[in-house]
């Protein structure tokens, strides 16, 4: 079976140009086929304050109103996109920069209002395996952001962790499937302060257990829940790590049992 | 041999949405295959202005220094090519939109300065028509902005229409290839002020002698050049309109004798 790799890569990486660096390395050099998947809040955020439009957030999620997604368009589609495909094709990448709007690839729907009203939110439906494996097939490296759409003309700002676990289950059938998440931490650290506390390897009941004593909290919670639905999804292998610990083998491998 | 239609529109046809709504009509009803290619710079003018970047212009095109770039990049990659891709996929048109780095699809050199220095612009070396090809036989509709890039790089802010015309004289001899430029105006008209003047036709020795008696005039001598220079290229049919003239057959067709 071919492989197929994932890499999720958060906003902080795209700032440091050392870690972007190491990053455009470390993806060229994985085996097989592949596909990036980038968010870039950190730098929409400075668009949206430059504009004058106050970021908001709730549980952690942005709150995306009308000018909001205009500017998350064009800076996850537009600036960070074409950054990262321009700077691959220099290192011979043939990559192709999308939004799940393209080619239809991630169709969404606006996240119903409960307590919170999250605006232009997508909740994903589906991917399009067919046409990503068009574009693999033609040898085309997919670089996919965090825009979907509703398939009835809307734009949806749509979490890319959440991308990245869904495009790998839909293709998880056709691959041996990686899904590796780039974050600026080595990996899963049991003391947020102290790099000798890196894990490397995380099983679902140790991962209870160190939930259960608070070693695991905050942000990490919901990027090791996706991590674990993942596998139960048939994704073969998650890691957690930076640019450099994915490249060396150091980072926090995911596994159930 | 197969029909491919290359339709390009300027940025106030995007202005519009009526003229818009127009737009997306004549394009998903063009039988066979085809490729959309689009500018913007109104809505990158309205962009630098909020973000207080002021627009420079010499002999019609753009100076683009980097804060410049950055701005048209958003603009034309993100918000305008998102904005017309998902509302063609809307309408059933599976459109994937591309700048020239995407797939290394238009490469581009840094126009050298001679007298004027227009910073990030780019002049078209060459088309990747294999890519293109792909894309169209996988059934995708591709929306083109006026991005390229240098291969090495570097984004570089091109012009639309000549993206257009390099594109269809890329792609002519492998389709019975139609080029259409698409403005706000029903095509060429001899009295900008009456809609009556409009040319049905005009051959390439009509324009000279309109040309020289100053009939044709200003922002119509580059447009007008290059599509001559298409006809040279191979290009098969070439017309210039609006949404609806060329729907309705009305828009001028050029022709060289």
């Amino acid at each position: 079976m071919t492989t197929l790799t994932i890499l999720k890569i958060g906003g902080k990486v795209l700032d440091h140009p050392k870690q972007f660096e190491q990053l455009l390395h470390t993806f060229i050099t994985i085996p097989g086929e592949k596909i990036l998947v980038h968010g870039g809040g950190k730098q929409a955020d400075v668009l949206l304050k430059k504009l004058g439009v106050e970021p908001r957030m709730a549980e952690g999620r942005r709150i995306t109103d009308k000018a909001t997604l205009e500017v998350v368009t064009m800076v996850y589609a537009g600036q960070l996109n074409k950054h990262i495909v321009s700077q691959l094709q220099a290192k011979g990448c043939n990559a192709i920069g999308l939004t799940g709007a393209d080619g239809n690839l991630v169709l969404a729907k606006k996240r119903p209002v409960k307590t919170i009203d999250y605006g232009f939110a997508g909740d994903i439906e589906s991917v399009n395996a067919p046409v990503l494996l068009s574009l693999l097939r033609a040898g085309l490296i997919p670089v996919c952001c965090a825009i979907t759409h509703d398939g009835a003309g809307q734009l949806l700002n749509t979490n890319a962790d959440t991308i990245a676990a869904t495009i790998a289950a839909a293709l998880s059938p056709r691959y041996q499937l990686s899904l590796w998440y780039c974050f600026e931490k080595q990996g899963v650290l049991l003391d947020a302060t102290n790099d000798d506390s890196l894990l490397s390897s995380l099983s679902w009941q140790d991962y209870q257990n160190y939930r259960q004593n608070q070693q695991i909290h905050g942000g990490m919670i919901p990027k090791l829940d996706n991590a674990f639905r993942s596998l139960q999804q048939g994704v073969n292998d998650i890691r957690i790590g930076n640019p450099q610990s994915l490249a060396d083998g150091r980072a926090t491998q995911i596994y159930l049992d």
